[in-house]
């Protein structure tokens, strides 16, 4: 299945922590004028602003949200932090409706030395908590499965069938799943796991960017599009086989990136977009 | 299934990496006399000695060689580096037969930008191809599933399910799998593969180390056991649930640790191994 020739920049999103130098309001208006059609807002871009009025701007600029990012650390190790944590993503998702956003992504979360199944039967719980929160305020949870080698510190989510069977235990219009290349491009069953999520109704999100080699950091050394080893349309074909119909989303933390000059970052991005997604 | 209690060092091999620093005289000897049953041996560490005087010295010091690493490597862009390919894998099995070693561990390939699908294809060619050489050699091909993140450039078999599948089309006594907690204790079907690769005979190795938080470096920052995440003695249970029953084989890439005094590492990891394995 082959994807939709890229014509434009309407369905891109751009990640605010992909020009993580800027403030948000220079994020929007420098989408905006570049061309993209939405934005997916972090958090901390937001500190201290007034979000009625971020979303104000990005109506003006002519964007639209596709998502707010992020919620989920759903592990923790006592009742404290339990709590804690199903505070904030209740304020993640009423952030979210305050914004206009459809959803708030979820890095499931893991706690260093707990166990793989405690942690997943604490995301699971949490996601129950939570989840009715999510359904009044019309803001979906999605799932975000995170690549293995995040599995100790991040989420203990780390494949697409893990979030699926995550997301069909919960049925729920408000529960979905963000397929990120960088975290599943090397699953032998992703074709196989994209059509599932498709048929089930929880594909949300689609994001990309790419795999450098050498790798250089666990975090911070994402490659733009174009750079790495991640055939992106191939797998773009698949998420629109399945149905998927919103935006592309560009997520990339990349230290070496961000220490450049944000405008030709944003060029590049935009380069990159129209070529190789 | 818990795991036997682990006395002594009796089926502790150390692979002559984890001292990469130490000729391989000085880790036979050193190896020996720290009480350690095996030696696994990487074909580096036998750059310009005389297999035959290595094996014989292996022999005197009173330890048994588990393996001999590595082999593998199949992928390739043109016919001269696939043929080189098989070339060096024929040798590899020779110097295992020559060192009275078991089996070559394989590290499968992969070809940066090149196909999944591609290298996975190269890669039961090139074990079909060199099959033959080992089985007249009585040497297994013990095919390594790798960590998802070296997916793009070391190998393209990343979950021990993919490497049961490759074992099983081959179905041959001397084609097995080494299971490597580094590589593998994410996976939320782990136990259930480990089950399968005993039940078609398949389980010719265990590799342990941990998994540190934060991973500074994707190659060369593993723990020793006990220093991460990895629940060990869980996964051993598991494989000699299925009846493993031979060396569990200490494989650590440590940049800091090969700076640092080998004595004092190999009585740490002689202490490590006893309470953490």
């Amino acid at each position: 299945m082959s994807a939709k020739t890229i014509e434009d920049l309407s369905k891109c999103a751009v990640h605010t922590i992909t020009t993580k130098p800027w403030a948000i309001e220079t994020a929007i208006d420098q989408y905006a004028k570049a061309g993209f059609g939405g934005i997916t807002v972090w958090r901390d871009a937001m500190k201290g602003r007034d979000i009625d009025l971020v979303r104000q701007h990005i109506k003006d600029a002519g964007l639209k949200t596709a998502a707010l990012v992020r919620g989920g650390f759903f592990c923790y190790g006592n009742p404290e932090d339990r709590m804690k944590a199903f505070a904030d993503n209740r304020l993640a998702i009423r952030e979210a409706e305050t914004l206009g956003a459809p959803m708030v992504v979820l890095v499931c979360g893991a706690r260093p030395g707990q166990s793989l199944e405690e942690s997943r039967k604490q995301i699971r719980e949490g996601i129950e908590t939570v989840l009715p929160h999510a359904e009044a305020s019309g803001v979906t949870l999605a799932i975000e499965p995170l690549h293995p080698m995040y599995a100790d510190d991040r989420s203990a989510i780390n494949t697409l069938r893990s979030a699926n069977e995550l997301a069909e235990y919960f049925n729920s219009d408000y529960v979905g799943i963000a397929v990120d290349v960088y975290h599943l491009w090397w699953d032998p069953d992703l074709e196989k796991e994209i059509k599932r999520c498709g048929k089930k109704g929880n594909l949300s999100a689609f994001h990309v960017c790419d795999w450098r080699t050498p790798t250089e950091d666990l975090l911070l050394d994402r490659g733009l599009m174009g750079e790495g080893c991640i055939d992106i349309p191939t797998i773009r074909g698949w998420v629109e086989a399945a149905g998927f119909d919103g935006f592309n989303e560009v997520e990339i933390f990349s230290k070496r990136r961000w220490e450049s000059d944000q405008s030709e970052w944003l060029n590049d991005i935009k380069a990159a977009y129209l070529k190789h997604v």
